[in-house]
């Protein structure tokens, strides 16, 4: 039989998907389980755009150009400009998705054996790119301890090597809500400029900004013209996670004409995808208004709730709809796993990310695990009176005694 | 300024692109061009898929199953069988496009520096996606000559190496129109056995076969399960190229479960195009009798007046919509730019694509050129009244002398 490559091999299966089969057996056994493994909102896609899609003349589904219809890029210039991002149309490519887009960055950045750095915990997929493509991800971590704020430059310093040719941020960031200051901003500009790195940043949780923060693009930054490599899709801002519609920014003109490459191999991106993005732009400023609240809402419920569990070490995420919380417990796989399989509080349960699967460091997480506020507040209500009650009769639950044993 | 990576500078531009600005300028001249350059075409979408996306209930656009949603692949098992193809919805990935489906296969099943066999002339983004993942494609040429048929056993023998992976078929054949038959893809089961290869099946022409052929898939051959992988797409079935949704498909279930973790990585394919392709699975017959109709007279067309022009030597394709012609010219890039920039008849001229871009092997295809025989009888007819009259003025014309020096 043929041998499947050793790129693909290595490349880990999503660390949520082995709990799936858990799940459907709860469900099969009649529990229902509150979904806080993903980022997959239940807020309604804006009208404005489905409406356009739904009322397009779509005689011949055609190929749009490689890099994106013109209409759209001429829209998304005028739409950046709301973030103090000015660019050009020929400074962005539209692809099938942020995922896509975050592809044809690091393929255009790093070669097989080079290196990306990325603070970690970090967006599992991150490693499932970079190890399909042979690209190493060099982690930093960022401490639950400091809110996972951005670690010291001088950690950046010590990770650097001559096969470093990027840093990869996630701003707000997915899995820790931690929304990035300018200074910090500045600190890595000031990284990629002596070290001649890239700078790519993934900003698809932009609009969901809380307790009075303004999100700060890359591409707002002076001086990041050369370095800047900026992320971004649909699928949070409007709700659109199955539309596939993302873009990639650069100033870099080198770096957009080589990966236009790329996207002429995969010929264009989604046109359906794009008449919905376009008209999309039209939403009004009350939709942002309105949803921002709205997650606003669940973000203090489940953090109010989380910070009042005895042992439970919950930072206030400022962005994105994540946040990432320490347990007292010996181990989120096997509590995350245990929730789903042996657990129930009238008849429900919850299904959480365990936190392992965001650290490329071994060993970190263990005690941690992401929660994905994408429910209303009466079940986020209920998922959290299901996490009280079980974190009170969970076999693994650490005593001050054996946490510390759980850290050797 | 960061450099970008080897990999993306090494991946060739699409051949066709280069041509682009001439056609442009052309037009801005007032110049009508016949666009025989890109497989677009002209066809309507059937509506019975456009009808059940514009009233679908889009609510919330959600991520579907990464490997497709359920009800999707379930109608796709169905669709299968009409061509004797016998799969379980666990031996599929939905992709987007044809061309996410190719990716997922040769990041599969080849590593950096490992090399995939491809008959010469192919289609010239396989090169794209190949170079930007370190692949090696090592092309075994087919010769107009003999029609484009696939090369002798031996010359793959030759080829073979430790580093083989795959053998890449795209069948029926862009650019050449060629369809492989029984006996050929058994040869190819001999040989895949033989070294324990993968096979690699682009079928995404595979409706359109033309003089009573039938098309014949890697999967409804006998003792392939082990080694083909079938990549299709809806593109050119339904004339829904915008769409980009495609499927890979393998009964090597190592094969599909390391593809799903790609599959992963990317979250999802896009849920509209699903809901579109899903409803395509319901156009009736009367539609693929009309449209191969169509092509059919379309190909007759072309094929007719280019076997009738003085030094062409055009093959007999019974596949696809494309015909790969030789021209008696000195040079075809030279010459399909030269249609764009210095020529036109009756105000009119031809755009297509140098054949040199569809070899990997340097100096071939100086004097061949595709032809994508996309539109209308009555356009095709000027297109090669054009063509006609540029092949009596190409000031680069061959005279069976210079042709000899040419292919010196």
């Amino acid at each position: 039989m043929p041998k499947t490559s050793k790129r693909v091999n290595k490349t880990p299966a999503s660390p949520i998907r082995k709990l799936v089969p858990y799940a459907e057996a709860a469900k099969k056994r009649g529990i229902k389980v509150f979904h806080l493994n993903i980022g997959q909102p239940d807020i309604e896609t804006p009208k404005t755009g489905v409406k356009a899609l739904q009322e397009a003349d779509l005689g011949v589904i055609a190929y749009s150009h490689s890099a994106g219809m013109i209409s759209y890029r001429e829209k998304l210039t005028e739409f950046y400009k709301r973030y103090d991002v000015d660019i050009s149309t020929e400074e962005m490519i539209v692809a099938n998705g942020g995922s896509e887009a975050l592809l044809f960055a690091i393929l255009s950045c790093a070669d097989a054996g080079d290196e990306i750095i990325v603070p970690e915990p970090f967006y599992a997929n991150y490693n499932g790119f970079a190890r399909s493509l042979d690209i190493d991800i060099v982690p930093i971590t960022a401490k639950i301890e400091n809110g996972f704020a951005l670690p010291p430059i001088e950690a950046f310093e010590e990770k650097i090597t001559n096969k470093t040719k990027a840093i990869l941020i996630c701003n707000p960031s997915n899995p820790t809500g931690y929304m990035y200051s300018v200074e910090e901003l500045k600190k890595l500009k000031e990284i990629v400029q002596k070290h001649d790195l890239f700078l790519i940043a993934d900003e698809v949780y932009r609009d969901f900004c809380y307790e009075g923060e303004q999100h700060t693009s890359v591409l707002a930054i002076d001086g990041m013209e050369e370095y800047a490599v900026m992320v971004d899709s649909i699928s949070k801002r409007y709700s659109a996670c199955g539309a596939r519609m993302g873009v990639v920014v650069s100033r870099n003109k080198n770096l957009i004409s080589e990966a236009m490459k790329l996207a002429q191999a995969r010929l264009s991106p989604s046109t359906l995808a794009q008449i919905l993005g376009e008209a999309l732009i039209e939403t009004p400023q009350s939709y942002f208004t309105e949803v921002t609240k709205e997650y606003d809402n669940r973000r203090k419920t489940v953090i109010n709730r989380l910070q009042n569990m005895e042992g439970v070490i919950c930072p206030n995420p400022k962005g994105a709809f994540y946040t990432f919380v320490k347990f007292p417990i010996d181990n989120s796989d096997k509590f995350c796993q245990w929730l789903l399989e042996k657990f129930s509080y009238k008849g429900s349960t919850v299904m959480m990310a365990p936190g392992t699967g965001f650290y490329d460091t071994e060993g970190l997480g263990k005690q941690e695990a992401r929660i994905a506020y994408v429910l209303n507040t009466n079940d986020l209500n209920n998922a959290m009176d299901c996490l009280e009650e079980a974190l009170k009769v969970y076999p693994g639950r650490s005593t001050s005694k054996n946490l510390e044993f759980n850290t050797i």
